[in-house]
């Protein structure tokens, strides 16, 4: 029922009662129960339909907030929201995963610490902790699971580490479901229940939002598509140990090598240039250089392009989906990538599948990642179950606790 | 609440209140008026957890039956079932679906008859009417969509027709949708929340079942996965117009050219007495030639199982379900189509995503459609929001009304 009125689906007791299929009497209980606890407001009586005018509700953002890190190949994304994943203060900074999960992870308390001592205006106590890896984590433990480009971080306990420093639950998931989340709840996909979310970084992954709730699959292994194979070519090799991945042929340090080879076959003045000014080449710097008008970097851009829609296009197929968004570092490029992308889903899907799919680029950018963590930890806070046991207790001294219990 | 008793996952009050998160007195009073209504009965005393032994709930599936047709491309398969999809009378024909609704349906109305005059001991009332066909359909209204092998079918009124003549409520959906829910139901993937199951006929397509549901996409077309290219080849053309095509290597009716093929060139003693016999090859041919041990027959259906196995191994990265089932005429093959696609799958997939992965053949062979047409039925008939609002409405009365309340 908060659940309801925190995602803007209900707005008044009446619009509880027709949604929940809950009788009158208990949904006036808990909203006055969820009211004693700061969790709802009472606001303007809202528009009449006939009888007397509803009150409209509305959920507290402020009754808590929430500390979240989004840490990425070469990058920290620090944030406090709200409860509604409102960003009240922001830090970002470069950062390597590879140098393991000890030195991240303190830099990640400092910044957190930096965090609450200059954001202005912090509301109440501290309710969670989401993070966000680049790599496939076992949700309910907390912990990555082989994770590829995340040398240290095997197991290791991240949920465990920050619940003894904060006593506060922890939540963490891949970069990429946070991605989903973040776009979901706040950005470009809201209002939709069928959505794929692809990263294109380092490597390349996506969020799946499968009748409007996160995937994450049997293991939490999905949106995995890096590695689905797009071309019979046996010399196309992955770092996986298999042949014909997307990653190896569209990822960004695939993309990233392609640029190197053009720049010292000489084919590309512009990427030599680049390429004697950084000593490598990132899938950023083939982007800059298309953006610019460099044919061959242009090229490149749109034959990844073409392998990530024909992948693309088999999940549409397969999922049917009613909107794609594309993120990562490769998005902000310029509009040869998206047009080889659409093109080739729209060539290569069914009809029925297409007829109202979008293709979108990411809207929020490096904050979706933070947005969505934001998010994560709200909604396992808020999970049915969790709200239902602690009416049940009918003791409203024990809500300030109930983080704290299903912590670890 | 009802749901919660009738697929198995609360036995007792208690069970319920702990499962629902709604309070005992709730629960107490919804269980009683259930069993007013006939749906629910209160039966033995279960085993005691401490305190008064409670009561076991379970739900009276002869309150009312249900109606199913499953039209495939060659046959109709009707049913007659209680309210838990159990069969009480079935029977099955040949059929051509391309000789379009008229002549189909009229025959799926004598059939009905004769099912209704000599079963035995039918209970209650006739509550819905289920029918699959072979193509897409756009559930809510219930019409056929473009559907490739159903000629005169495109958008035609099934649900109307049948809820003229029965007055009762009816549902139509897609041959594999309805493969994959009888399966979850009542077969061999009953108790996994992530499912895909592959029907291999004439065609190629899956049903899904997404974190405990049947995931019909943003336009119900999800799971057309024929159509997903598995090859760069230029020469694999499809009826759909693309090149590569996963049907079009390795769908039924391409096992039956290829064993046509090898027929004629004489490649095969075994394929060229079938060919002499029957005039054409189906996949079904090739496969009862690949069980005697004929090595052209072998070696086609371990080819169009590793191509299978090379979509599915793609699927299984992005959608990382728990178990795949195999179903479909070609599914009854010898072990080398099984083998094939097992193998592929392994070696395509991530460790993580095939770790707990289970691939099995569907169980329930030609009955899971009828099966699944009446869970779609009940599932329908009891969604949250409709028994939510029969019991706000408080009157025992209008129970028998839901049904045709929701029709057309």
């Amino acid at each position: 029922m908060l659940d309801e009125i925190r995602l803007g689906r209900s707005r008044s007791r009446s619009e509880l009662v027709e949604r929940t299929g809950l009788g009158r009497a208990i949904v006036a209980r808990r909203v006055q129960e969820l009211i004693d606890r700061g969790l709802l407001s009472e606001g303007d009586v809202g528009p009449s339909t006939g009888g007397r005018p509803p009150r409209q509700l509305a959920f507290c953002a402020d009754a808590g907030h929430v500390l979240v890190a989004d840490l990425g190949a070469t990058s920290i994304d620090v944030a406090v929201t709200g409860l509604d994943g409102r960003i009240l203060g922001h830090h970002d900074e470069p950062a390597r995963i590879e140098d393991g999960p000890e030195r991240a992870l303190e830099r990640v308390d400092a910044l957190f610490d930096s965090l609450l001592r200059t954001t202005r205006d912090i509301p109440g106590r501290l309710w969670g902790i989401g993070i966000g890896v680049p790599g496939p984590v076992e949700f309910d433990s907390g912990r990555p699971i082989s994770p590829p480009i995340m040398p240290g971080w095997d197991g290791y306990p991240i949920r465990e580490r920050f619940t003894q420093r904060y006593r506060a639950p922890v939540w963490v998931d891949n970069d990429v479901n946070l991605l989903a989340l973040g776009e979901w709840r706040s950005g470009v996909a809201s209002g939709h229940d069928n959505v794929v979310v692809v990263k294109i970084g380092t490597g390349i992954g996506a969020g799946i939002i499968s009748d409007g709730r996160l995937h994450r699959g049997a293991q939490g292994s999905a949106g995995d598509v890096g590695h689905i194979q797009v071309t019979d070519d046996p010399d196309v090799l992955c770092r996986c140990g298999n042949v014909g991945c997307l990653e190896a042929l569209a990822g960004g340090a695939a993309l990233g090598r392609a640029g190197e080879t053009a720049a010292l076959e000489g084919r590309s003045a512009r990427l030599q240039a680049a390429l004697d000014l950084h000593g490598s080449l990132s899938a950023e710097d083939v982007a800059r250089a298309a953006s610019f008008g460099d044919p061959v970097a242009v090229a490149q851009l749109q034959a990844a392009g073409r392998r990530v829609g024909s992948m693309l296009a088999g999940i549409v197929n397969f999922f049917n989906p009613s909107l794609i968004v594309i993120g990562g570092g490769v998005a902000n490029s310029p509009d040869q990538l998206m047009a080889a992308i659409r093109e080739t889903i729209y060539r290569r899907s069914l009809p029925l599948a297409t007829r109202d799919l979008s293709i979108q680029r990411s809207s929020l950018g490096a904050l979706a990642g933070v947005i969505g963590a934001s998010s994560m930890v709200v909604d396992q806070l808020f999970a049915r179950q969790v709200i239902a046991r602690w009416i049940e207790a009918g003791d409203p001294a024990s809500m300030p606790d109930l983080p704290l219990a299903r912590a670890g």
